[in-house]
């Protein structure tokens, strides 16, 4: 039996005014999939550890088996005398909470494609798999979003500059900028933190946003931190999401009086990321925001990295 | 009696999807404004030639004169004992159409702001500039726009992120960018060209005009013209915008035909550009946009350039 081990980022999307088209990988948390081959035909998935029992284990509406079971389609399709009675068996380590807004589902559909298609002898480029591992995000939120898909898979900031052709560009990675991350143990349904956003917006207040979402890439490109946090300048989404997260405007609050030159929503929350130059302002900030939440007797962890340039890693084969 | 003559450039504004956000000077054609010294305070406007008479010479109403008085009456108020008894005498000549598209009141007011400061001692920066400028697009089009006047006064491709408080990025100039930008002999007034637009849009053409927005900046980063040109795409402003002008989509199929990476409407209409990567691809892509135009027995003008990263300059002293 041959096995593959992928650990696959936490990744933080809806970056701000880049609602739904930017998304970049953090160090950790991260989940971790192990592949190994089979007698059986098919994808199995044979443990999952670290969900407290509320991941599903049916390939078919599991969102990692979902995307390996995509994959392997394509590659029986393409060839069959090669890939025709494969079997692949499934471990995943969930080392990401689930409904935190920190790309859950991303990371282990990421880490299993990835794992797979090594195990498989790597027929397919990583830019190959991203479509396969958009499956998983259509089981897991209604919708084949990239946002936290393509950062989970190549690492770095990603821009989806459209789904219809997907277009995908990757931007640099600032040097300077260090990322405060908290996850308060409060759970949102990335389909319930949908259902409050409006179906039009003002005219108005789109140019402003994209006119902060320019700007932001424009921050990066130039590893400028604080052009980057005030072009996290978000009145569309931000508003409508910060009500579904109790203490969100008091942890942002701290945030920025800790010297954060931005901060908004991860995902579709409840996580918030903030952004900052140094690994002491980053620690600093995520203790601000963690005590805004203790305030509330909310739990929260927090992660603090620089933005993530590899993506997902394979850490183990056999 | 001293004089000052500044030569200010023609701006491409509503750059596709960067809509009322980003714009860019090209190398011409442009305004002329020169300013004298004389016995009688306060501005006066001398002569304007280029205009068919339909400028006012009173510069209340005069956009250029808006913008020297508004300087005037600051430096007056910070230092009355140098500039109380200025007198400034301004002479216009358009070389830019009227109602164009192509920053006509923008290149008039920069060249007679820039004039006016180097005729009194350049008292203030260039930056320091912007506002007085914006005054004159104030009375230009109601609102005190930024996205010609900017690009107008400072060159390049400038992306104005916010305007409470006033927040303008400078992007770089690509230098593998030609711009084709055709002129057709149609006029339209700003103020009928927002008329058409919209006060709401869908989030879901929001979304994807900011993606597409942040590409554009992308693009101008890594001097990548193809992707600069898809970026261009716009699904909110120009559907609407389009129908003003007549031929606009035979021009704009016409452009994509010759190699244009990417086409859109220059500010409000009727004038269109489009980007290629060489001369000699714009000047075919410019005469092709021509003659869409000229099958409907409308004339135009084109003209060619790369981005002109100097914006307004001085060109004669005494």
């Amino acid at each position: 039996m041959r096995s593959v081990t992928v650990f696959a980022p936490a990744t933080v999307a809806n970056v701000g005014s880049a609602f739904d088209v930017l998304g970049f990988a953090i160090a950790k948390p991260g989940d971790t999939v192990t592949a190994s081959t089979t007698q059986i035909p098919g994808i199995q998935i044979k443990e999952i550890s670290g969900d407290d029992g509320r991941l599903p284990l049916d390939p078919h509406t599991n969102t990692a088996g979902v995307s390996v079971l995509a994959l392997l389609k394509h590659l029986r399709t393409t060839d069959p005398s090669q890939f025709g009675s494969v079997g692949i068996e499934l471990s995943i380590e969930k080392g990401l909470p689930i409904g935190s807004g920190l790309g859950s589902s991303s990371a282990s559909t990421v880490a299993a494609v990835v794992a797979a298609n090594e195990l498989l002898g790597a027929p397919l480029t990583r830019a190959d798999l991203l479509p396969f591992a958009m499956e998983g995000e259509r089981v897991a939120c209604g919708a084949a979003h990239a946002d936290n898909v393509a950062p989970a898979l190549f690492g770095g900031f990603v821009l989806i500059r459209s789904y219809a052709p997907l277009d995908v560009v990757h931007l640099p990675t600032p040097s300077n900028l260090w990322i405060s991350v908290v996850s308060p143990e409060l759970e949102l349904r990335t389909q319930d933190a949908r259902k409050v956003l409006k179906k039009t917006v003002a005219l108005e207040s789109a140019i402003s946003q994209w006119g902060n979402a320019a700007a932001l890439v424009a921050g990066i490109y130039t590893d400028d931190v604080v052009l980057m946090g005030r072009a996290l300048e978000d009145k569309i989404i931000e508003p409508e999401r910060a009500q579904l997260i109790p203490g969100y405007a008091a942890a942002k609050v701290a945030a920025l009086r800790e010297g954060a030159t931005g901060c908004s929503i991860s995902g579709s929350g409840p996580s918030l990321f903030a952004f900052s130059s140094s690994e002491s302002s980053a620690l600093q900030i995520a203790e601000a925001m963690k005590g805004a939440f203790t305030l509330l007797s909310v739990g929260a962890r927090s992660y603090v990295s620089q933005v993530n340039a590899q993506g997902a890693v394979v850490i183990h084969k056999k």
